[in-house]
């Protein structure tokens, strides 16, 4: 395996986060999100259930990526980093209760002369815990610490062609799961068998594109279960009256291109078509408004003004910024399209547009995946949006 | 769907973790591994992604679901729990720089009265961040805090005879899904239509019972990149002369079975096929050794007994305790089969034992899922050990 982009990207992208740091007043970034170390540096493993980093320093030229012993060829592998800044920590470290990881790493950071000045944390990732976040600032006396969740992903919200080609890729391969994902929901077949074929649809991929693992498992749920919308899948058959969502992203290289569409077997109860037509009108407008120099408040209040008229009531934000991820989130926490959030649009920001409606016994995720061009929006696939209706 | 358990079970789990809080000295604990909350109360939803918690408290009878409001539903249709005790937090607290859920989390308790005391915090779990621990922190000025890391965990050790059936299920479907993986690692073959092959397997399961997702994808290091265990797959073609470790889980209701094989596509280099004798000796001597009564350290003893005469080197630990898991690992992170584990083993605890050999240019990973009975250790599946040569 190579890494997904030549050497000079990722040198483009180290020059982007340590100017980001600079700006926000950091010596140095202990970064801890896999889609942020994977962007800076091309690291692609499932080592990320045992703490690991990458140290960005502004004094360092390149940075040095530290994970469990075991792993530390996963990074020659994966990366163009020099073999000196890809270090493997001591077994003994690995779940222990009087000691942590990130001991080492404090050491590291001592050991390559960064123990000093502002560090940055990403106070609120996935695979920094609490202890590893005490350790490590036990271990650095000398340093300040600033919460620096969201400077890497910030970096990551405008993407290069490069990318974009990947997205395309996971486009062509969710346009293809998604049919085969709602070929499958038919009455009597299980929900397992549903998501075999999804799975086996979306990783063998299409037109000579193998697919990637999702960040988030196929979202399948079903009848009451779609009223609200993370449930996984059972071995029960799907039942003629009830509608289900499907969730799903076509993932080319941790780059994902999510979709939702909902099924329904048999002729819908009329509030769940009506929900249909209010979230197609809803996603048009929102469509409509998306451009460079608009908001994503803006975007949303276009969806909000659809779905005022409706009677339908939704709290929950209609989508975030989409790209490189893994497990639990494909969503980069940054930008969310919702009422608050001024961040001006910019041409190759890419989003997941998901305005579902949670009914009382029943629900209904219409989905698209967008880029930001010169002048509006460019959904990645075309796939029909309303509610499909399998008689 | 339906809790994985009957009710009593629940309640039994609940009674033995309050008995374990009382031991270690705690009011209550907020519960955030999805596992520990999932084997609390059933609660089961890939909703992990934003910030969830269980609160147990002594003072409280049934303890207090909070996830995102979309998700509360999510606990209605896989929890006991009454409705009055599931809640969900607003969407603005959503992946928000100047607020977090956690403070929500403090307000809750607080409105419970059950924000004084010692509480426990999970504070080496993956979906608790240094963010959310500082907003609870503020957030509960009258607490006094302390590491709950494990307290559930341990819990969770020795099995029940229904959590035992899962993952006979599981060992099921596993043997199934190793014969389809193997079978499709063949040159020329690309690696993610062998992963497509082993989804398909592992989700369908066989004999009508269902398999549900592993919280590790299929691990499929090859050639080179074997001699590192985390690498997942590409769409590049198997080659002959390279070596493939499979590491895959049969799961069923969140239960795994884990196995390892390792496949030689002609003819091994001899390293390769002295290392898989070194390991079949190592685990069976180590399973030998593993009865109630001795501990983790004295089985990987016997293991590093056998290997002390092969030449060949391991630092890591070669096992730790399996069962229900959420992503991003099936292992429990309580006891591991390594040298200074003196955890003693006791009837119904489970293992996954898998002494990998990492060598510079390739690798080879066998291993065995096992049972503490009364008298030794039972295997969950009967599946040959040795490298598997295809010519």
């Amino acid at each position: 395996m190579e890494p997904a982009f030549p050497k000079a990207e990722y040198d483009h992208r180290l020059a982007k986060v340590k100017a980001a740091m600079e700006a926000a007043g950091l010596d140095s970034l202990v970064v801890t999100e896999p889609a942020n170390m994977g962007w800076v540096t091309g690291y692609d493993g499932w080592s990320f259930y045992t703490p690991q980093c990458l140290l960005v320093a502004l004094e360092l030229d390149e940075p040095v990526l530290i994970v469990r012993g075991m792993d530390a060829n996963a990074g020659k592998v994966t990366t163009y980093l020099d073999h000196g800044n890809i270090l493997g920590y001591p077994d003994h470290y690995v779940q222990q209760m009087d000691r942590h990881p990130m001991d080492w790493v404090a050491e590291e950071m001592s050991r390559r002369g960064i123990a000093t000045g502002t560090v940055g944390l990403e106070m609120d990732s996935y695979y920094f815990s609490p202890m590893g976040y005490e350790h490590l600032k036990a271990g650095l006396p000398n340093c300040a610490f600033q919460n620096g969740q969201g400077v890497v992903n910030w970096c990551r919200a405008i993407k290069s062609d490069a990318e974009l080609a990947y997205m395309r890729d996971a486009a062509r391969i969710i346009e293809h799961t998604m049919r085969i994902g709602i070929e499958a929901v038919t009455p009597g077949i299980r929900q397992c068998d549903a998501v075999a074929a999804i799975y086996d649809a979306s990783i063998r991929g299409v037109d000579g594109i193998g697919g990637d693992y999702p960040a988030i498992v196929p979202m399948l749920p079903t009848g009451f279960g779609a009223s609200t919308p993370h449930l996984t899948w059972s071995d029960a058959p799907f039942k003629t009256g009830e509608a289900t969502i499907l969730e799903l992203a076509g993932v080319r290289r941790r780059y994902h291109c999510p979709m939702a569409r909902t099924v329904s077997l048999g002729k819908p109860p009329q509030k769940l078509q009506d929900a249909s037509d209010v979230i197609c009108d809803g996603i048009a407008a929102a469509l409509d408004a998306a451009k460079p120099g608009a908001t994503c408040a803006e975007v949303e209040l276009a969806w909000r003004r659809v779905l005022a008229k409706s009677g339908f009531e939704k709290e929950s934000r209609i989508g975030y910024s989409v790209g490189l991820n893994y497990p639990p989130d494909w969503g980069e926490h940054t930008m969310s399209i919702r009422s608050g959030d001024k961040t001006v649009l910019q041409p190759n920001m890419t989003f997941h547009m998901i305005p579902g409606l949670m009914l009382d016994d029943c629900g209904i995720e219409i989905s698209e995946c967008f880029l930001i061009t010169e002048t509006g929006a460019e959904c990645f696939y075309d796939f029909p949006r309303p509610l499909v209706v399998k008689d």
